[in-house]
């Protein structure tokens, strides 16, 4: 069943208003009538099913049915911080990481980083849109948030309120200090940061100041994966270690 | 190390010849200069310390100066087929799988896929080309192998020649008949084949006929993963649980 995500101030006791793409997606792609059944998610994690019972020119109105029981999110916050780099692979990385499961994404400007925080700002609203479709297509209860890109520096800070920290290291290779195995055991119920380096990889310093900042070093297979590759990677393995 | 692939028939004892776009790379992109080394990678997965030795109009010659030691392959072989779909997704699928360590992969045409064999055809070439582009990157040293698509009929033929046969099933959500784990463990040097659906899913026909072929049906997380996530999942589960 179809399932759209509507913000909690469209939904009214019993009855919500879906307007805008989804009204079209609802009216003219999905081609629906009056009585046809969806699904609805409010920003709270609450899931419903609804039925049509009016299409007005700029909206449609739903009436909620009865509240459903959902169990598609994982029983861990993670959050992925990538290397700054190009709209295009920072929407590729959202797309996947929301299908996934993540519960957070930002950009770090790194020294390897080949766009500068000065002169380039990240399209926000098509990323929110971007989530809001995988979320809905990959049935989802919760929006992944996107937050501001953050400077080096301004990241180290941030990270404090994670209680677990983490970053992709390949210079480690076949001597990881921590094995991913053993970590994600202990990412249930947890604030997990996860950061993942720019194309260039990270400079000796930055290794250095991630591991003073309690950031843990893991190694993800005997290849080298891209930035757009790495955090599906590690998506995968907590889905594997602790929903399979 | 910047490392490219020749063909077995430009490698001669210990010189080899690079020459079309890997000529141009060399010479133009990185710029390089005789006496700089770089890796070679022969097509029967031996890898060797170049150096260049001459450029010439068409080509640069090389010094193959030593043979590396390079343990950066999976230790089992896994193909993936997908379900038929547009050229630019399946670029996608397997620009990723060939990072992660796959060996293999080719389109099977079913019910549901969003394009038909008989009037839709690859282009070979250039997932040949991207192939060859992320096996240098990701630091590989076996090619995957590109397979001509095949109908669902002689798919079924042909999956007669693997140890393992897997078809991702969101179908099974939390009553997994068989928990990836297990089956991951026993995938150590064999041959498997992993299927994974287009758009619209399986058919219930299709998914009775892959189980009487002996086809197991494994779910990958709580969440809807769309055809160019689930490949990268399985095979990021798979180097996950082999190889840290």
């Amino acid at each position: 069943m179809q399932r759209y995500f509507v913000e909690n101030k469209n939904i009214y006791n019993n009855l919500a208003i879906i307007d805008s793409n989804d009204f079209h997606h609802i009216k003219n792609v999905m081609r629906m009538n009056i009585s046809d059944k969806l699904e609805i998610c409010d920003y709270s994690e609450n899931l419903y099913l609804a039925e049509i019972i009016k299409f007005n020119k700029d909206n449609v109105e739903v009436k909620l049915v009865e509240k459903l029981n959902s169990n598609t999110e994982l029983n861990t916050n993670v959050t992925i911080a990538l290397g700054l780099t190009k709209q295009a692979k920072i929407e590729e990385v959202v797309k996947r990481i929301t299908e996934l499961g993540a519960t957070g994404f930002f950009a770090v400007e790194l020294t390897y980083s080949n766009v500068r925080l000065k002169n380039f700002k990240l399209n926000y609203s098509r990323l929110d849109k971007i989530v809001k479709e995988a979320s809905e297509q990959s049935k989802r209860t919760k929006i992944l948030k996107i937050n501001e890109s953050l400077s080096f520096k301004n990241f180290l800070d941030f990270s404090k309120s994670f209680d677990i920290l983490v970053f992709a290291y390949e210079g480690l290779k076949d001597n990881n200090e921590q094995l991913l195995n053993d970590l994600i055991k202990t990412f249930e119920n947890k604030n997990v940061l996860v950061l993942v380096g720019p194309e260039g990889g990270f400079t000796n310093d930055e290794v250095e100041i991630l591991k003073q900042n309690k950031f843990i070093p893991v190694g993800l297979g005997r290849r080298i994966l891209r930035l757009e590759t790495a955090p599906l990677y590690i998506l995968s393995a907590v889905s594997y270690e602790l929903e399979l």
